[in-house]
């Protein structure tokens, strides 16, 4: 149950939604200011991603198994990296397996999605700043994050960021991020496991980068990492919240 | 000479212009593709930044002389990073000393802007891909760029990236990078110097990450880095292209 972006066929303008089980209610109003739902929404139509963002900020080792397995110290405070809107693919779309490098991770990661502008916000305003919450696969080209220094190719390439189908108002106290790869259980981590909590970094990214309505979180990811190949499927859960599927096709 | 954005007072859309001397055009069409220039425009406006980014994907340690005075090696292949949208101010808006970091370093670079997208393109194909150029401050807070590993913070900081008055279409082969400090002239740099060149920038970039019509490909900065403190003014000159002034105000 959560606020979704859908296509009609045959029409070109991306339309707010809200789904409820398999069932879409056409929204009237803002979503990312107030909304109501007025009517089932009628006719063939596609799901988008749940919001086009302007960036997206994510962080890196915020749940500390996941900082042992690469080998890497806790960072004593957020390690933030971006993300381009061109990173952002849907549920179901294709994950082309990426032109440069070779070994190709997936990350499943909480992501918050921001209502209000947030600039300088402080953890106790966070929550007020937040839109709802959708998972994500950080998508990371591992030899190519070793090898750059800066992220921006093995982090911020096409198609990097597939985002959950909707955007949940609540976050379970409780919810689990959970990655499947091929129906496997591969990642199982806690969100209260956080190295920083969801309102500690959205308040200390907004000290320094002013978040915009639409602009996209990422949390982390916890341990369990792998490789991805061609004909693979990986899906994200975070419980109570969203979920998202992508197959993994060969390069373009 | 050169394309710019702009504001009638009293109006909210932005408007293409072509800037001559101190003469605005009104333009029709569109920039990004094909234009012609209507008549003179009238009445009070406001210029903006000429382009509104997607995303801007800078370039490291493109000039041997500024790694040099860093301490820094001669990266093997383009040191890519990225600046958010938030980063954008325009010619004459004041740089606000930024809210986090001490050490505050003004760096004057080329601005590549994109006009048609550019996906995978060769390094012969890249010039058909550019709508011109203008000059840019890729602003940088040094501390936290020592610090923080990545570097979201200390080069993606709300108005980090002031971009010149107009989009020039052409680039002189001789073009030189020149930034001023309070009037003294500080950076000067041959863009024939650089390392990599823009051609190979936007085909390099271009594998891995989609480029969209307006986004920004920043190219580096030449030897004479240096801090800004508040009261400074700091002026970027891309010798026959474009340039920008901005003042630097104390922390907001």
């Amino acid at each position: 149950m959560g606020l979704v972006r859908y296509r009609r066929v045959g029409e070109s303008a991306a339309e707010w939604g809200w789904m409820e089980g398999d069932v879409l209610h056409e929204v009237e109003g803002d979503p990312l200011a107030g909304f109501e739902t007025v009517s089932r929404a009628r006719g063939d139509y596609t799901l988008l991603a749940p919001t086009l963002p302007t960036k997206i900020v994510a962080v890196g080792r915020n749940y500390a198994a996941h900082a042992q397995e690469l080998g890497n110290p806790l960072p004593e405070r957020p390690l933030l990296f971006l993300k381009p809107p061109s990173a952002v693919i849907a549920d179901g779309e294709e994950i082309f397996f990426p032109p440069v490098g070779e070994e190709f991770h997936y990350e499943a990661e909480l992501a918050v999605v921001i209502g209000r502008v947030a600039s300088r916000v402080s953890e106790e305003e966070a929550a007020g700043h937040i839109l709802g919450y959708t998972c994500a696969n950080d998508l990371t080209i591992r030899d190519l994050q070793r090898d750059d220094g800066q992220w921006a190719r093995a982090k911020g390439f096409d198609g990097s960021c597939p985002l959950g189908r909707e955007i949940s108002p609540e976050l379970p106290g409780d919810a689990r991020v959970r990655g499947y790869l091929n129906g496997e259980l591969v990642q199982d981590g806690e969100v209260s496991d956080m190295v920083f909590g969801v309102e500690r970094l959205v308040s200390y990214i907004s000290q320094a980068i002013t978040l915009l309505p639409g602009d996209v979180v990422l949390t982390g990811t916890p341990a369990g990492v792998g490789e991805l190949r061609p004909g693979d499927e990986f899906r994200v859960e975070v419980t109570g919240v969203s979920e998202l599927a992508n197959p993994v096709a060969g390069r373009r």
